[in-house]
């Protein structure tokens, strides 16, 4: 079956900081048409890394949800940047700890109806701690923890976050 | 470490069909203000079905990417819906197979950052075959994939849905 959409206009309907707004008409497979709200996004990279039986994870204030959320490090990509980069900078920005490889372990869509986000997902290799330094206006805290807990904090549902799912149940 | 922001003030850019845009004042940790670019969206159920060793999976156009992806049966909740009785609607309307049972297998934030979505996933039990029965703008193909392809599949990074590779990271 022809399953796939024509565009026939695109409209910005916002330009912002960390997201854009596009609403287009399309052409449906039946020659109907109907409207994409579709959000833009320059995507990110997150990182899985152990040392020690231990974990690295992030827990920040997630404003859509109005709560703290546990996740492993990750940051959205800089213009043009590649998203080992990224992760990279990311690990040692928020983390505290810096290496030089990392390895990818998945390639998300994290939602696939309305946004264009890609978020890449690597495992750190060869790692060294040193120390973090956020940005003036971020702010998080870094906390290492056992493979065990978080395999329990996974069954228990208390793991939300799709990327931080998704490293832990590949890796743990 | 106060990790929290308090709203100061929330304004409307959009309102659409399947999404909100808020634009918010905040007051960060530090006191000093920050803008938050906030997608407001109903939320989703996603279903994982398996019978004699296969899952029950479906490709369609996905326009953000503009290309078929394959995912596991979802749609939106309407308005005030219990996530299961989408999860068990989507699950007949999609991919023709009857169920009384769903069982929570995940609840995801799909991407923390900017967007207040949630999709909750569910494993489907005592599974009957019926009738696929779509809307009538609505194009997509259903397909039993054996759980061996699909965990070579998603070691090979073929899945990239992130609703998927949880339920099946989680089942297979």
């Amino acid at each position: 079956m022809n399953l796939d959409e024509k565009t026939l206009t695109a409209e910005y309907i916002y330009k912002g900081k960390i997201l854009n707004l596009r609403k287009d008409k399309v052409e449906l497979p039946n020659g109907r048409e109907a409207v994409r709200e579709i959000i833009e996004h320059s995507g990110g990279s997150a990182v899985y890394c152990e040392m020690d039986g231990k974990v690295l994870m992030v827990k920040q204030f997630r404003y859509p949800y109005k709560k703290q959320i546990l996740e492993i490090p990750a940051g959205k990509l800089n213009p043009g940047e590649n998203p080992e980069t990224t992760a990279i900078r990311e690990l040692e920005e928020e983390g505290g700890v810096r290496t030089k490889t990392v390895e990818l372990i998945q390639t998300v869509y994290p939602s696939t109806g309305y946004t264009e986000e890609i978020i890449y997902i690597y495992r750190a290799k060869d790692v060294v701690k040193t120390k973090t330094h956020l940005d003036l206006d971020e702010f998080l805290d870094s906390v290492w923890i056992d493979k065990q807990t978080l395999k329990e904090m996974v069954r228990k549902g208390e793991i939300n976050d799709a990327k931080t799912l998704i490293a832990l149940l590949s890796e743990l």
